[in-house]
């Protein structure tokens, strides 16, 4: 009996300024009346993939793609509170992520030219939450940006002002202006494990480089395929970044590689491609057969690079697996996905890579 | 359908590596045979606050106590597997915080004379948890430390490792040999929200510091109390820190901040003791009551420093509140509760201060 007891008492007292203040009445709006970053189709959705793909990419693949990781909504508002109201698809949870990342929200505000945290909206127990972001704020014209679950995919959602308050689509053309990065790759790249989504790396990249991000990020899933190939073939980016190691295995890396590289360098001709080796596990540091993977997952797409040069490939790049998560061995709770901390060194890391080969788009 | 499915598929994909992974039978110790670090009494169970305390500290404080926050087992081992089964005493869950801060473990190793993270063991959903934390290491002889839950209580835990490996009490002395800083805080000290319980801050320095720390961070309910106050004169302490401006709210803050030390000052009359300013809510940037709020209570944990100066008591500091979670606002989960970027950030800035104030004892 006192557990049930303590387990919403603690709940409560660790909540309560943030979740449980008096809020006024909100009008809600829906969102796909504002534009839409990091989807790179038309439909009235927040799914990755447009619907065509579910006859054409494996299952999980679908599946996964219907999870909103990297997608966010851009508007403009004089309210002084906003709030959101949401339904996910799937009621996911796993518990080395917090349920705020997997099927939350997270609103920045612009603030001197960047992009600055206004709260985090955390999810209900369920599909459906309904929660005040900014609650008292003053009543001054704000640009926006909300970043939608990572882990979980959107049904429904609707951005709530106070009465009174005015909603619209941006006047600053920020995050709408240039030209999207895709980047393809693995549970890692889909954001987990950040605490909220606008800690994603891929989402701390969209704010830091001022150029939305489309997340080709397929947990458990980014192999390299083809059929993934086909929508990346359909975007329009300024650069397409491949960082599929850590879901492939050592023996399909090269000729999936090559392949892929293949791909897209005949859809895309002139679109920089930048290959991306695995980092090292943190467990591998005692577990001589993870290091040792590692090394050979690496290996075999550094040859699959040097193959694809060879052959005449222009305009690829490469990135090796050292520096991503820092030296102190504390950026993931798992060993393998990164922590808001990995997030934090992992955009940091690829950031001047990502803005010399972006630079001229 | 789809969505049960999805949502098990999802938890596989992710975590396949580093929890499925086949593991030997393991030989298990209960780990009440090893030493205890963060814990002041010498009760045979995993509480903060020795049983006669339910009697004298509000239940709210009582049930928090009985969290394992800042409690670490200390020991050495050869085995090439290490594995942990634990039961938790309210299998709390919350959805700003992951499962594994809430009730996992988390194992470091000491190599080259640091704590070097090994890995997590991410809880079951239940009250019962058996998971490999090393795998398939080399037999090499190991100081190790394991750190307990910080939002659950463990009922039981025992330690295990592969058959035919040793586990035995520590030949070093590191975290054994020095007097330990006791920190009495809100939930921030409990270590909301970190991603595991390595990452609380006050775990963090216990690895930096090489120190234990007893964690009296008590969610919701760090208020200043003399009840609380009569533990903590309890203890042999190289420092007292006193963190409880999160939850009091300003008209209380100057009394029983006097109050307090004074009691501490009467029983530990040498004794060092930290007062510490709250540091600025990162909503509060865009909501004024928020930010007011924040400004009221360290003009009055200030007044009541200044007070007890004027008053004549001696080694007592003051640290105030800028600077904390560093100048970027991306270091909460929720505008309050650290992630590990604020945990790191937390320990970083009042690390120096520790340091100093500790460097005789």
């Amino acid at each position: 009996m006192m557990n049930k007891t303590m387990l919403s008492l603690i709940a409560v007292l660790m909540c309560c300024n943030s979740l449980f203040a008096q809020t006024p009445t909100l009008v809600y709006h829906d969102a796909r009346e504002f534009p839409v970053i990091g989807q790179y189709h038309q439909e009235t959705n927040y799914n990755r993939l447009p619907a065509k793909y579910e006859k054409t990419v494996r299952p999980a693949v679908w599946a996964l793609s219907r999870n909103s990781a990297g997608i966010a909504i851009r508007f403009r508002t004089n309210a002084t509170t906003i709030g959101a109201r949401w339904k996910v698809l799937n009621n996911t949870s796993m518990n080395h992520m917090t349920a705020t990342g997997i099927r939350g929200l997270d609103l920045y505000a612009l603030v001197n030219n960047t992009w600055q945290f206004v709260n985090s909206a955390i999810p209900e127990n369920g599909f459906n939450s309904e929660r005040a972001i900014l609650k008292k704020g003053d009543s001054t014209w704000r640009e926006y940006v909300l970043f939608l679950p990572l882990y979980d995919g959107v049904d429904s959602l609707s951005i709530g002002v106070n009465a009174g308050a005015l909603i619209e689509k941006p006047q600053q053309p920020l995050l709408l202006d240039k030209k999207p990065i895709v980047y393809y790759g693995s549970s890692i790249a889909q954001g987990g494990c950040a605490t909220r989504p606008g800690m994603a790396y891929t989402n701390i990249l969209v704010r830091l480089l001022q150029r939305p991000i489309v997340n080709f990020g397929f947990s458990g899933n980014g192999m390299f395929e083809t059929a993934v190939g086909e929508a990346i073939c359909e975007t329009d980016p300024s650069l397409i970044v491949i960082d599929c190691n850590p879901n492939t295995s050592p023996e399909l890396i090269h000729e999936r590689a090559v392949k892929l590289v293949t791909q897209l360098r005949a859809c895309k001709p002139q679109t920089k491609i930048l290959l991306v080796e695995n980092y090292m596990y943190e467990h591998g540091y005692f577990e001589k057969d993870v290091r040792d993977i590692v090394f050979r997952k690496r290996a075999e797409l550094k040859k699959a690079y040097n193959d694809l040069l060879k052959a005449g490939v222009k305009n690829l790049y490469y990135l090796g697996g050292d520096g991503f998560l820092g030296e102190d061995h504390e950026g993931t709770v798992d060993g393998v996905h990164p922590t808001d901390v990995g997030m934090e060194r992992f955009a940091a890391h690829i950031l001047p890579t990502l803005r010399k080969l972006t630079k001229d788009q």
